[in-house]
């Protein structure tokens, strides 16, 4: 493994956002300590490395910050270049095609996620038909742009790869929780072919929790909500 | 000008996303085509070059389409890298942190910028007081990080600065509608300086439209809205 130089990563064990960077660094072969966030209350460390959005994932490398998933996996292959494979590759056109498709997994799939986990039940019939048509719309791009191979960036992991893989254990906890088949091999057969490659890839295996375990902690935390917006004893 | 071998940008004049692609093009520049869309009536061009989001602008270089704004722009810097000055610094850190505050530009002002002029009354106090807070905390980082130059990249014009500098027509014409004194030198002393740098730009002079044309155009747009959501006759 390289030495990181003492990199750290504040993260926290459901985020999808955090799976990203862990991904990224594994893929590089980078050493890092892992410094779990209190979300409930928010360490030192934190506020000091991320005052705008208190949020977690940061990287901390040579004692300056890096924030924001998708930054942080391109800072991590753009530092790490010679480690591991590239994930986003050197060609311009590429380079933009995965941005675009990274950023669609965030604007299109994790918003439905969120509605399905956390939102309003009369909303979830709406969010369920959203989530699927972003999924077919992956599927076919993945059919288009791989031409057979495992992945979004051929026989390696790319920016793709990895932001839509690391909302894969949100997708199963989300089968678990609704009943309903999200990663239906009828509908989107490449696509389930190819969370297997990813699932089952070094870099990712020990990284994306299990969606048991995310159920427990999404119960958790909507009987906390609920508990917290009652109102006040009469 | 280097030439842009059929370089063509599908755009609308009063979209600050279609400006960030023109200024960059300007900074490198780059001979394009601009090709105006018209937006109550898409173009088929459009809709075969960006089928996803069906949005302007499309940059479209060698017959490839590349989509959303900052994924132009970091196009733009990387195939013409030797024209002009680079939009984004080579270095890691530097490039991280010019990706996060343009993406804050996009989360915290442009919202903001949509709600006065399109969104609803009562919403508009609220939207004025987070205008002000995002940029309030965009002077803070400007002071901290230009050291006394004149754009967020130094003595360039670098992402940060374009995807900001993107939205001064709109601010100026808020500023117009509202009557409330956006760019505030009492305020935001140094971002309203950066204004004037930005704004003589040569890349950037011809780019950004007029604030009273923009006013009278959300004018039209507004009435338009109206009319169509008008009861049908009785």
């Amino acid at each position: 493994m390289a030495k990181g130089d003492g990199v750290k990563l504040i993260g926290f064990w459901t985020s999808p956002y955090v799976a990203r960077a862990m991904i990224a660094l594994n893929l590089k072969g980078i050493e890092y300590e892992f410094v779990p966030e209190d979300l409930l209350n928010k360490s030192e460390l934190l506020l000091r490395y991320n005052p705008v959005y208190k949020k977690v994932p940061v990287l901390i490398h040579g004692d300056k910050p890096v924030c924001e998933s998708l930054i942080i996996v391109q800072y991590i292959d753009q530092v790490w270049a010679s480690s591991g494979p590239s994930i986003l590759s050197a060609d311009p056109h590429e380079r933009a095609f995965a941005r675009f498709w990274a950023a669609y997994v965030d604007d299109k799939v994790i918003p439905q996620i969120r509605a399905l986990i956390f939102g309003a039940d009369e909303k979830k019939a709406e969010a369920t038909e959203l989530l699927f048509a972003a999924l077919l719309q992956l599927e076919e791009t993945f059919v288009k742009c791989s031409e057979g191979k495992r992945f979004f960036g051929g026989d390696t992991i790319n920016l793709v790869d990895i932001t839509l893989g690391s909302c894969l254990s949100l997708l199963k906890a989300i089968e678990i929780i609704t009943g309903i088949n999200i990663l239906d091999k009828t509908k989107i057969p490449r696509l389930v072919e190819w969370t297997e490659g990813f699932c089952s890839d070094d870099a990712v295996k020990e990284v994306l929790p299990e969606a048991k375990k995310l159920v427990e902690y999404s119960e958790a935390l909507l009987a906390l909500r609920r508990a917290a917006s009652a109102p006040p004893s009469k």
